[in-house]
């Protein structure tokens, strides 16, 4: 036997797609998987196939949501004028953890990242100016991840787009997030503190 | 918003069914098939779901393999009397990587785990003493991981079955391999030497 069946292979690479799982884990996993009972891995399927299809994308924020529209932008009582753009869904669920927000969120569509081609194009920009414009926004909160904070807060400079909006404040996150710390894991004061000490840009 | 909608808890519930696989990892997993394209998704699930249905247990050994019978027990050139008991289908693989061994396999059915109520009827051992009586085996190599070995080791003589076969040497592969390390994670020259130096126990 030089090495594994086919069929013992296609799984393991089918699971080296996941992020954070190396080839050892992949094999690992496999393992385990092909020693399921076949109820078990039905449901296993299952369970990962109805999630992925019902799960859309609010179509107004990019929120994860089984319906068009996601529970934050169909509730009325939200402040419609503050806009707070996160990087991912993670980020939306953070900052609800702290209490204080309660504008509404925009994630966007990808962070810029130059040597992956994916530029000041691919963020979503025009989404963000046409909610800027439809709900009347007078405060955007620029919640990235610091990362890439740095990245969108220039493009939106340089864009010069925010002389379209010269009336528009904009913020970022006051300092408080630990450099290099992704908003998913910022303790729930710290974040609380950084949106409260919010600081115009 | 107080959480994700019910089909991303319902991925994240799935994948936290692998092993090694925690909350905050399948957490971060989830969002990223959420983020796949459909095509990227289909051909995930289609090749998990073709390799898992694929993917049979060697009628003799346990081995994995597409067919009814696995290509070590059907190499006429393997040497039937001898017989090699490992712990799981990555035992097999670490001791072919070593070229030593030209005998035969058997995956035991489960690793004697009082506390898991998995007892000594458990490990198949039937299926091994009809091997012996079939194949007329000669010798028996336990290769079970160093953990496990004393406890399979007690049984197979507290079991008295050694009484019912006493021409039949059994081996277990030599010192050399360290002390609570995985035959899986052992290099091969050291795995190599094991199998050379086995004594009979």
């Amino acid at each position: 036997m030089s090495d594994y069946p086919e069929s013992v292979l296609k799984i393991i690479r089918a699971l080296k797609m996941l992020p954070e799982i190396g080839p050892k884990m992949a094999q690992r996993i496999s393992f385990e998987i092909l020693n399921w009972k076949k109820e078990d891995f039905e449901k296993f399927i299952k369970d990962i196939v109805d999630g992925y299809t019902k799960t859309k994308k609010c179509k107004i924020c990019n929120n994860f949501s089984e319906k068009e529209i996601c529970s934050i932008c169909e509730d009325p009582t939200r402040e419609k004028e503050k806009l707070c753009i996160v990087e991912d869904v993670q980020g939306i669920k953070s900052i609800e953890r702290t209490k204080v927000f309660k504008g509404r969120y925009h994630v966007i569509d990808s962070v810029i990242k130059p040597l992956e081609g994916k530029g000041v194009d691919q963020i979503g920009i025009e989404k963000i100016i046409e909610r800027i414009k439809k709900d009347k926004i007078k405060e955007i909160i620029i919640a990235l991840n610091p990362r890439s904070e740095r990245e969108i807060t220039s493009i939106y400079i340089k864009d010069e787009r925010k002389k379209v909006f010269p009336e528009i404040k904009i913020t970022k996150l006051a300092r408080g997030i630990p450099l290099g710390t992704e908003i998913e894991y910022a303790d729930e004061l710290t974040l609380k503190e950084a949106i409260e000490g919010r600081k115009e840009i």
